[in-house]
């Protein structure tokens, strides 16, 4: 479960205060997005986190200034030196994945022609390859998440990240979420097949990012899919809250969707273990 | 079937070719957007389209500056002005309604609390009321149309169009676009049901932009929902090109969505032929 769904940024006090909550209800693990290092304190949350039995998963945060194509070499040491340290803090908190769009800012589009596209992927294969080696040495995985199109123009499709990750290292793989790829994938659960054993991560919500089976997915054959790739990591409900200005704004949220936060984390925990179990 | 799925700004030249091709095919209906009055002569059109024994629909475009919300009494009074040409226009080519954002440019995104979107709808249907009744007079109607949350923050879901047109006259009714649908609605096909006799016009594409049945949205159902309502009227194929930097830009199209714009046009065409005989 995503600390998203209710904060931005994370404190130490809000996941004092969350990380207990969340574990009563059920969950198995918290979903923890660095946006700043420092928001929160990851000793201090691996304490936490550990005595409740509550595993984590990391997000990444590529906002505006964070960018590994198409951009300086000061901007781009940055960016990496900002990812290696995301990687520290998820192995100071045990979890094994940091996803998100490990490539541009969120929101930022350009077009490029199949050239421009090609040298594109070559200026971030090179940029991530030594994150990649950091990630390795750490037993943590980048997942790649394509993003649908009014939020990156770079991965939009599961294709597009596979063929750009194929020759890097294992410790690059993608993050399917199912809000971009009901979007972008004609054809979703093929794009879950396709990607196999590359798939580093994966976040759920309905397709309006509510909770998972409010909406229109299928989640029976979503669920079929992943089992199918032996996907056996979490399945990490991802959705924002609409109370804060930066989080609402970042991500579109315009109205509730749901009677309120708790209940769009309990209601999709109910409906998941329903089907799992 | 849209010509923005090959120009932008649509010219008289264009038309005059792509018309006949379009009509070739086998489609009954081409949509003409009006971008800039003028573009394209109406009058030039109407005998276009008569000779080839082709109906019209026609959109209207709200880019920058044209707001009919939350903007100063001068933008109103143009945007208003702009709306009653797109009219004028849609009668002299024989369309029987409009179709797009009658409310704020695409784009154009706020965070509203419930007392401020009230005060937007409220708003909203003062400026469209003249509007409405210059539609009622030219025998057209006004099918606003939602947008999903990265292009408007007004009216995402069909239900929120539904309520603020509820007391505006028959002549404005709501657009359904199976894209918007398919990103918004928890129930794409209630949605459809709920919307009933206010349907004015439907788009449709696949979730990605490309040909009806080329993605993963269930066409039997939602032609089943638009023949439970008795909707009568064309489903439009509105895609866009990604060769041209203004539509590509304004529609996030960063990919070709089919082998060429003409078999998206084709292929769209060939599927729903298929199932509506």
């Amino acid at each position: 479960m995503s600390t998203w769904l209710w904060h931005s940024p994370l404190r130490d006090s809000d996941l004092a205060a969350l990380a207990p909550q969340v574990s009563r209800w059920g969950f198995d693990v918290i979903e923890l997005p660095v946006e700043t290092p420092g928001d929160w304190d990851p000793t201090a949350a691996r304490r936490l986190l550990d005595d409740l039995g509550l595993g984590a998963t990391v997000c990444l945060v590529l906002g505006p200034g964070r960018e590994l194509v198409a951009t300086d070499a000061s901007t781009k040491q940055q960016t990496q030196d900002y990812l290696r340290h995301v990687i520290d803090v998820a192995h100071t908190v045990g979890a094994t994945a940091i996803g998100g769009p490990a490539y541009t800012s969120v929101g930022r589009t350009w077009r490029m022609d199949a050239a421009e596209r090609r040298a594109a992927l070559a200026e971030w294969a090179d940029a991530i390859a030594p994150v990649a080696d950091h990630a390795a040495q750490a037993g943590v995985r980048i997942a790649v998440e394509p993003l649908n199109r009014y939020e990156t123009s770079l991965f939009n499709t599961v294709s597009q990240a596979m063929e750009a990750i194929a020759d890097l290292p294992d410790s690059v793989g993608v993050l399917l979420d199912t809000y971009h790829l009901n979007i972008e994938e004609a054809d979703p659960l093929a794009a879950i097949r396709a990607a196999g054993s590359r798939v580093a991560h994966v976040q759920v919500c309905a397709n309006d990012r509510g909770a998972p089976g409010h909406g229109h997915l299928d989640w029976p054959a979503i669920l079929d899919a992943l089992r199918d790739i032996g996907y056996a990591g979490p399945l990490c409900i991802e959705s924002f809250t609409p109370e804060n200005q930066t989080i609402a704004v970042a991500a579109s949220i315009w109205r509730p969707l749901a009677e309120s936060q708790d209940r769009l984390a309990t209601d999709g925990l109910a409906y998941l273990r329903n089907l799992l179990t």
